[in-house]
């Protein structure tokens, strides 16, 4: 679907193609046969010959999607092409195709195989767009920004104070999914109803040995349908794609015509109409910030799956998988791109707190006040003169200025510096951007840790497949 | 994606493939310039030369999405490749490619075009499927089964009133797709923000031309951000699915091993479990009553666009509404496949009420006793009886034919032959059955008129353009 | 829960509290009674007592949700408590209490009886809001306002145009709840499996009789496990509330200090923060876009339900649709409020175009150019002069009229009044109001259509009840 | 509401309630004071005079919440009442009411506060379920069950074996929810933006001081528009109901009249069906399976707020949250009532297995004569003889058995006695077992550290609570 290319990020696309998701299904008969004739369960040669047959390019994804749908099943006609395969140059080792798995053991594992390649390309975006914003935070330190509430403009914050609250959740985020994906990222091994029985004596040496070739951690039982690993994945997924859309919310909004404060490096232009710089990637993490909680619904909503295999549930969650897959990549190269050569106005943020005649430094002002006159006359006061300047188009320093001077109660005990400091923007900048500070060093110090470590820690059986043959 | 084409159905594939999309936001640049010249906004000659360059096999769908990806708009690099095609031929003509239109224009008519031949798919399965449930209903009228409520046998119905059952909303279903249908198909053709200034003083005869050449409704107004027919729309496919889910619910649960009363046509087997008879076509409807309800709410979330043209959402609503039509074609066709042949074991829905030893008759007795000695005392001793029954493994109607002829009281108030009348599962079934026949009438007379008639009044703006220039 | 009443409304929450839930499962079980009494199949006394002891005063709704908590059933500790009520003056009556119906029968109609409350709370909202913003497009006519796409500005519309907008799918969205309405508001009363087998004989007659008393469509059938109709009403008030939460994203954004065209009539102050006016009305309807699209997919997804009563999903579906019911109406009542007492800043709103420097006129001069130098000549020329506008601060008008006037080959071809003409925002925003002007005499004229009658046409059966007996 | 208080737990009902909430916000209010009190930012007598007031007792929450809705704000009607209260005995004191912080501050700790609260209710109930669940499998060590698979039967398992796939879930959503706790279970305290600036040189000592006597985690910065760790709780929630779900959605299978393996303790009668013995606890367990996922996605598509405090969609979040926590609780305590006193009929379970003639061997059989005769033959003749059985009615064990002594191939080199151990459902069901104990033993060790710990370690922000004691 182009729309959904439109949407997603190239790189996951290919990861989730007809033909990648065919060889991770292969992937899986490939290891089953080498685990099994490793460990003496089918013949050597067997296991050579289905493993080298397992290749996408020898099968057709339409047919066999097609013959899947009349069939319930689509590891039913790939097992049968592969076993057709097989026995074209060995007809004793296609009788080990798909020897004691099931059609479930097959999918499950060929979605956490392209599970794994998707999260890795998530993983590096996100790891990308945490660095460019730190050092972006670095660039414009203490620059001051109006911070906004309920959409409307609040008080001044700095725009590294801003930054700092994009960037925690996408550390905290990139954790989340190598956590989740550490665990959830498992093989599925348990024949019919998931006890192995059709592997026989060396069902456990089997699953070793695959989850070994595969980079797969081995899951402590089948879990056919205790789906809560994978569903806890596509929940850290869907808020990971919440934190992105955050950040492009903010970026939409500030690159509004009338504030103006950013544009995004690779905004998207009008042919007809030149002003325009459309935020681009933020309408992709957006689109992907409406969509991803659906998937993750949908997921969570086919966890009560019946008895030992799920009926529709099931093969709901693996499509809606791939498609929350497809959605967080799109999003997380989406604001990775936005984020790279984005447009810093300084002048105009500074603008547009101006534009405010200080109303935005009233509290301020009234908590100065009350610690002199009470909290209760500070408030009536300060609302008279913010009235005052509203309607006088003047600012609230000039008006609180004069106020004070003409008021014998004020005069002596508030000096003209203390209330001229109070609507120092760049103060009050500085003051968010002191704690934007210590937190982004501890941020860019969690974020080159997670630089320096693999998405999720292989999952490493240990160095000897024989310790198991002699626990077994 | 194979997993989508697995639960989808192989038709609507097609309908919604990148060929096919692309084809359609051609043929709304081929009908815009069509109705331009004609109008004669642009030479007659440009939209000729324009209308005929507007084939997708002469565009690559992959590069249009690729480059549409990153210019935030699939309409832009394909207008730019058609402009280029044009030119080839004929320089001036290229000038006049899309002339007056904007990019949410074309996109929103190509998802309308392609949704319109979905629609006619998932009408075709519907109404099919209803002439096979009223056959059925027809061959299999008063059999007796169990009605069940809260997952447990309840009463005895027949098996005509509970076709009867999921017959009535597939009609209405029907019927409501059709008119949602007619209304939220729609030419879209509003410029830049819906004005369509740049369309000149031709506008108007543009839009209707345009529209008679669709055969798409003119609509009182661009549509960019009002969204609502449709998300109608997208409600009555989600509705439609829900009650399809419902058929495939009751499948599954009358297929199970224990129950037995019901096997799928076209049941999916197992290679190594000869006794499975997979209940493939309510899976695919699981699947989608699963799924659709989050394509439904992704939409009415995406609802809230921004001013003229919505950032993110908007895009969100059109993926999503290709991927609600998906699911609903696939459902509509699966459970047309599995009713198509259905196996009814009516000896074993009798079966199954005989194993309940004549509890499910106990309401009838207590309210035949309650005439005769009140509501508590039948109750009491109903619920008495009915514990011997299940104790000693006896049927209530003999526990209770003892018990009247011991008890003094009821002996001459309740003649025997009362008493076993109420335990007559064929009489409680002939019940059941006299409410269905008449509905079942009622319901083929309705989907016959549905038979007889297009999917949708085809949108006829008159025999004459002229009329309208007349009128502006 | 306090934030539930603080995202609804009053009224709303007054028609679904357990007085008026509780009461309305016993007008249920008044009007069965009475029914019954009606037709002779059980003692008037009997239907008189009764019919006396259903008043929610007499009973304890913390009680009854607690029994029904334990019995998996709020209507039988009800049935139970209303049996013991009517028994301390007429044990006779008592017995009669509930006779032939099952619990999905009370709940079902309860559920309708207080929708249909809700529902006129919205109507009547959603008409009060067409009327306030009818007026407004009447007195704000032609007022040029930018028109904005994908969050950027685009070109210029008029407000009247963009109110237009918002109106048109309130109209069509109270139509919508109008016939959803008359659809699913129907009564329930098919006894313990749906076939009224309890009701014995006089099953028609009563169910004429209730529904006439209730003053609720007849259905065909019950509709116990069928929930189409509901799941459609629900899906109807799905989209108003995403019209509304449209009207609300666009006044949130109109809203924003830097943007500052709209401010809401009763918008939330600040005590600390003067200059905030927040847009309260606009954030709770905000609120319900986010909520509604979920319970519209949770009562979806409830569809599939089991045989004859659902386990779990009915369940479900009631108490989602409460709380549909009472999003829609906080947010109808919200942007009525909004909406009354709306300030339009049209100054700021041309102070907001004029800030662009003509660029939002530049698709209207490239085709000014295009006519006379071709497309591509034009496309260049103007991308040119844009850029030159923006570099030198310049007004775009003035940058073309100095280039045009340079250049001999256009001097003499584009008069200097034509670009100037080109440039008025004026112009624009009547070419804009001229549509929305007829469109809005269109929408005033349905709106007043809608006034006039009831929200839905009440379901009359007839005078005479006797009809039906000799039918029957 | 009636249905919300019917589907939720009673214990979780109070925590929720109008005064809980209150009081959970008055919470915030009297640490506040308290802190800043301590600190030395207020009069120590305008700590104690606020802290004294701080008593929901005092406060009307319908009117608390009525003027929240008018305001736009449930904490600004509260502060001022408790501001008036407060100035009832102590003028001076009023003054520093809610001084220096935010409605948001307070709405956010507050739902943390009531989420403790819940989360401890749902922790003990999945304890004690794991528990019950874990005594249940010894008891049924190694009773063969049939394994089911879509919707099925597939093969033979044992009850212990599908109990440990019930149970693992279990423990491990419990940890998950103890995890996601513990990060997500913090102090909100930011100011009017975020950055604390009303609070003074004072802010963080003032911080610690309020975390420690909330005893909640003290965040590294205010977290009011970056809402991942709630959505992670949310998503830990929904996971859990998830696998509650699961388990209902087998036992109500199980339960039915048909397959009779089990049935609830507490199962819901019917007066007039008193053959019913309806899972009342699947079903509130069910119905939160359809309900919480779409709280979660709510939660997660309100993520995307705006700047520094969103406007709509934290306000939907807040109200989702609680929403999906009485969910939760309802789904865990219905789930714990129905396991406790589940009734298993082990007799039935193999009767079950019986009817199938053998069928579910199959699978063991084919492999049994692949290793003889090849797999495709194998195949090939199982299915033959499995066909024979069905037509005949026989059972597969002997159709096979005959055959084999007939066929000279295979009836030297299968053993009779081999062919009678493949149909042992005993065998099967000891395989089966020997998994299932491995795992419950580590799964009741797990789950007694769980039992042993509090539900999340408590935060504890210095080695010695008397410090904390001396600076108070």
């Amino acid at each position: 679907m182009m729309l959904e290319r439109f949407l997603g990020s190239g790189a996951a696309a290919g990861a989730l193609d007809d033909t990648a998701f065919m060889q991770a299904m292969l992937d899986f008969e490939g290891a089953l046969a080498g685990a099994q004739a490793a460990v003496g369960a089918i013949p050597r040669a067997a296991g050579e010959a289905i493993a080298h047959a397992c290749d996408a390019a020898r099968f057709d994804a339409t047919t066999i999607a097609a013959e899947g749908a009349r069939a319930g099943s689509l590891a039913m006609p790939l097992v049968k092409a592969l076993t057709a395969e097989v026995a074209r140059t060995d007809a004793q080792a296609a009788m080990f195709v798909h020897w004691g798995a099931t059609s479930q053991d097959v999918l499950d594992t060929a979605l956490v195989l392209v599970s794994r390649r998707v999260l890795a390309l998530v993983d590096d975006d996100v790891g990308a767009l945490v660095e460019t914003l730190i050092d972006l935070a670095r660039v414009q330190q203490g620059v001051p920004v109006l911070g906004r509430t309920l959409m409307q403009p609040a008080q001044v914050v700095s725009l590294d104070f801003k930054l700092a609250g994009w960037i925690a959740p996408l550390v905290r985020g990139r954790a989340r999914l190598r956590e989740a994906g550490a665990r959830a990222l498992q093989l599925q091994l348990g024949g019919a109803v998931g006890t192995g029985a059709a592997l026989g004596e060396h069902a456990d040496a089997i699953a070793f040995a695959m989850a070994q070739a595969l980079q797969l951690r081995l899951p402590d039982a089948a879990w056919h349908t205790q789906r809560d690993e994978m569903a806890t994945l596509a929940g850290a997924l869907g808020v990971l794609v919440g934190s992105l859309g955050k950040i492009a919310q903010d970026i939409a909004l500030m690159a509004q015509g009338e504030v103006g404060e950013l544009v995004e490096g690779a905004s998207g232009g009008s042919s007809t109409m030149p002003h325009k710089r459309n935020p681009v990637g933020a309408m992709v993490a957006l689109a992907a910030a409406h969509r991803a909680p659906q998937r993750v619904a949908a997921i969570l909503g086919a966890m009560p799956q019946a008895h030992e295999r799920g009926l529709g549930d099931w093969q709901a969650e693996l499509a809606e998988f791939c498609g929350l897959l497809a959605s967080a990549a799109g999003a997380a190269a989406a604001v990775r791109r936005a984020a790279e050569g984005l447009q810093v106005d300084a002048a105009r943020m500074r603008r547009n707190i101006d534009a405010l005649q200080g109303l935005v430094f009233a509290e301020a002002l009234s908590m100065r006040l009350a610690s002199t006159i009470g909290k209760a006359a500070a408030h009536h006061r300060v609302e008279a003169w913010s009235r005052r300047a509203v309607e006088q188009g003047r600012h609230l320093r000039d008006v609180a200025s004069s106020a004070i001077v003409d008021d014998e109660a004020l005069r002596d005990r508030i000096p003209a510096s203390d209330v001229v400091a109070l609507f120092d923007a760049e103060a009050a900048a500085q003051h968010a951007s002191r704690l934007a500070r210590l937190r982004l060093k501890d941020l860019a110090r969690q974020s080159a840790l997670q630089e320096d470590s693999a998405p999720w820690a292989a999952w490493l059986p240990g160095d000897d497949g024989d310790d198991i043959e002699e626990d077994a």
